[in-house]
Formats: structure tokens, C-alpha cells, sequence
């Protein structure tokens, strides 16, 4: 497995009136991962699909320990949870990572990608290729608890 | 069952540079319908809950039709679709609703609200009068393709 | 003088951990009331001019009450307060304008909006019957203290 | 004089249907590079002010370029361009400053900020200590097109 970690940097206004980033936010937060995640050095597949038109079908997003505002970026694990014909899924784990701080993990996520063809204004069925770069870039399922507890 | 129902205007801004409401503001849709349910006439322990305090645990979405900005709010249906001891689940589905139009359902969404003891700072059990007011609000589970599919 | 009215939206995440709506989001705001006004009915031409290609050159506001989200939207009045060759000025003014309440100004500003020729991608002049419509729809500069006070 | 730099990150959504930052995001990216400026190293002063409180009073943007989203952070440089007695101005310029490339500036801007006694909700006269600290760091008026133009 290869989870690429992105640094995805927080804004003063990202909070709300209970002094938390919105949960709307966070998945402002997977965008930013995920576009750094998919057009890294060595992901030009991703690049290619960002190009071409991968759109967010769903998204699931667990939320464990309020996040407030700090100059440090957070950290946001992203890979590969499950390869479909058409689309594939994308898990997330938004964590801390400052250096002598116990890290915590703030949110666990999860966001179905549905290969789209610009052109044609439809879904499109995933290349070889493209099914090769994203497999050796693939994870275990995301750790959401609603799942292990059976009540999906 | 009685779902209530939320209109919710959309801003411009809503839109990102693929010209449809990005998806992270979906989010934000779903947190104004909810205040407006929760603050509804008739439903003050919803307004006294969103006063003592209850957070977003969990947020699922699935997006079915591309929106775009337009004038007339969208509507947003809203129903207690899960009731557990120290939570609650609501059923979200935004839809068209405008008169003379087939109505069209852009999105379909849950969020799992976990009640919070704002002094204690620590999550508390629903007491009996908010779940029997909870009770009457409540509806079927909401229709998410995932679950059908068996894939979660 | 014929000041549009337009009422305009809050949503609970436009406030900041201040419980303020923030700054930034009133740009949003005014933009809402600029396109509600703009495409109002009469002004054919202010929603021609959105589909040709209206530009914000500059944005000038003045804060003056904090503000707090509330189910009531607030009022935005709008209407041109300069009128150039290229480019027009819109003053806005965000206010309570609550039955029953003693009107509170929130904010005044003033936009600097330039026509855009999107094809040629290049400011144009505007024409005269834009002119003559605009002028209809004209009212005084905006009563920003800065100028008032002989800062700027 | 001694201008503050502060790298300020894009998000995609920051985009609108044009393709382009929509203008309200200016001002939270305005916002950003204030808060890093004002708790910069050497600047605890700024720091202890945004603990105790301080407000926008004012704010003005001139778009110059239009900003796409990008991967490589804009340079904000920040800098007192006002010192009065309860309040101070900052100015702003939005540029690219990436290597090998022609610098481009998108925007200039001045916020008034009102230093604000958060314990008092009113605002409060700068202490000289304050004075002294924010002098250091004094430059220019902000060269805005409007004043020049003798509009204003």
C-alpha cells in the first residue's frame, strides 16, 4: 500500500461560530488532498483523469475531535480503497502530524469518483492503464465506524 | 411520516469552474434545511437541542444530477430516519420543486447528529420528551444507492 | 432616484468564530443582491449585461454593525451611483429592515463593475440604450465616512 | 520600510464559473496573510492585538488580473500603510512571485482595522507600545487606481 499524504493548509474563516472548521469544510479539505493526491509526481494517470473529468458521486466523512484554526497545515492520508469499471473510491484520514504532538486523527472519509467523459457529458469505464496506475496506489477500506458496526 | 420541507437559496458563488454547485457546499445546503426543521413551528425541543448543542457526527451524500445556480431556492425535504439513544439520523432530499418543472432530485444525503452537553462538553442521552418529539418527525430510511447495492 | 431591494439569504456557516458573519462573506452578499438586481424585472439589460460578460474591478465596504445570522434575510439595496464610459459604479446598503424593528445599517459599499466583451476578451464601452437604462436606475455616491472624512 | 510576505494557499472551489477566484475569496485570502503578518516572528504585538481583538472596519480590493487556481501558493505582501489613533490601515498586493516567471499583480488592497476591546465591545485607543511596533513596519499608501484617478 502507498497512501500519499498531502498537507492541505486550514483558513481563519474555515471555523464557524462554535470556534470548529464547518463541517462543510472538511470536504473542501478531501478536494484539496485528493487534486494534490491525483496530479503528484508519478500520478500523471491522476493529472490525466483531473483533465479529462472525474467528478465526486458521493462522499462520506466521519467526524472524531474538532478541528480549530492553527498555522500548521494538517495532513490528509489519501488512497485508493476500491477499483470499480467506472468509477473507484478514495479513503481519507485527516490527521494532525506535528512533529512532538501525539497525533490525532480528526476525520476518516471516503468519496466515490466517477470517471466522466467531458466530451460526451457521461460516465466512461476506467482505461487499462489507468486501472493499473491506480491499483498499485491502493488500500485497505476506510476504518469508518458506522461500517464496523454493522449499522450501514 | 411527516417530512418537512425547506426551501434554500443557492448564491452564485455556490458554483465552482465546472459550473455546478460544488460539492462541498451540498453540505452547507443540508446544515440550513436542518436548522430549519430543527427551528421549525412546533418542533421547539429542536430549536432547544440546536441551543444545549448537537454536532455533526457523520454526513453522507450522494450527488444524482449536476445543479446549477438559479433563482428559486431548491427544496430540501428533512425526516428523522434513525433514532438511537444519544443520536439521531436525518434523511436529506434536495430536489427542483418549481412549479411546471418534473421535479428532479440532485442529491440524496444523511447526517448522523450527535446531542452534546455544550457545559459538559461531552455527548448525553436524547430525554424522553425529545425522542417522542424526534418519533413524530421520523421516516423511512433514506434511499442511498450504496446501501442498496450492498457495497457498504 | 429608484433603489432596487433585494432581499438576500444568511446561512449559519457565514459566521466566524467571532459569531460574526465575516467579512469576506459580504462580498458574497453583495454579489447576490448586484445579480437579484441586475436581473430584476425592467432590467432586461442588467441581465443581457450578465450574459455578455459583467466584471467586479473593485469592491469598497464599510462595516459598520456586527452582524449575526438570523432566519429573516436582510435587505440589500442597490442602485448605480456613477455612470462612466466602461464601467459603472452600484452602491449597496445591507440593512435590518425587519417589521417591527428600528432599521439597522450593517454595511454600506460601492463595486466598480466593467463590461466585458467575454468574446474578445476585453473590456467594451457601454452602449447607449445600456446608458439610458442605468441612468434610470441612478442614485447618489455611496455615504462612506471614509470619503466624508477626506481620507481617501 | 519593511513589507511582510506571507505565501497564502489556493483551494480549488475558490473558483467560480468563470473559471476564475471569484471575488469575494480575495478578501479571506486578504485575511490570511494578515494573520500570518500580525503574528509573524517579531510581531508578538499583532499577535497579542488578534487575542484582545481586532476588527475590519473597512476593506478595498482592486482586481487587476484575473487568478486561477494553481498548486504553488500567491505572495501577499503586507504592510501599515495608516497609523491613527484607535485604528490602523494595512496594505496588500497579490502576486504571483514565482520563479522564472514575470511577477504578476492580481489585486491591491487596504483593510482599516479597529483594535477593539473585546472585554469592553468597544473599540480602544493603540497603546505606544503598539504604536512603536506597528511604525517599524510602516510603508506606503496602497496604490490604489481610484485615489490616483482622483475619483474617490
Amino acid at each position: 500500500m502507498s497512501r500519499r499524504q498531502i498537507p492541505v493548509v486550514l483558513r481563519w474563516a474555515d471555523m464557524d461560530a462554535y470556534g470548529h472548521v464547518n463541517n462543510a469544510v472538511f470536504a473542501q479539505l478531501l478536494e484539496e488532498a485528493r487534486i494534490g493526491a491525483l496530479t503528484a509526481e508519478g500520478s500523471e494517470e491522476g493529472g490525466s483523469m483531473l483533465d479529462t473529468g472525474v467528478l465526486v458521486g458521493r462522499v462520506e466523512i466521519e467526524y472524531l475531535v474538532p478541528l480549530r484554526y492553527r498555522h500548521d497545515p494538517v495532513l490528509v492520508d489519501v488512497w485508493v480503497s476500491h477499483l470499480g469499471g467506472a468509477s473507484f473510491d478514495l479513503g481519507y484520514e485527516v490527521h494532525d502530524g506535528r512533529v512532538g504532538h501525539d497525533d490525532v486523527v480528526y476525520a476518516r472519509a471516503e468519496t466515490t469518483m466517477v470517471v466522466y467523459d467531458l466530451g460526451g457529458h457521461r460516465p466512461r469505464r476506467l482505461a487499462e492503464h489507468e486501472r493499473a496506475k491506480l491499483t498499485a496506489w491502493s488500500g485497505p477500506p476506510v476504518a469508518l465506524r458506522r461500517r464496523r458496526e454493522g449499522r450501514a
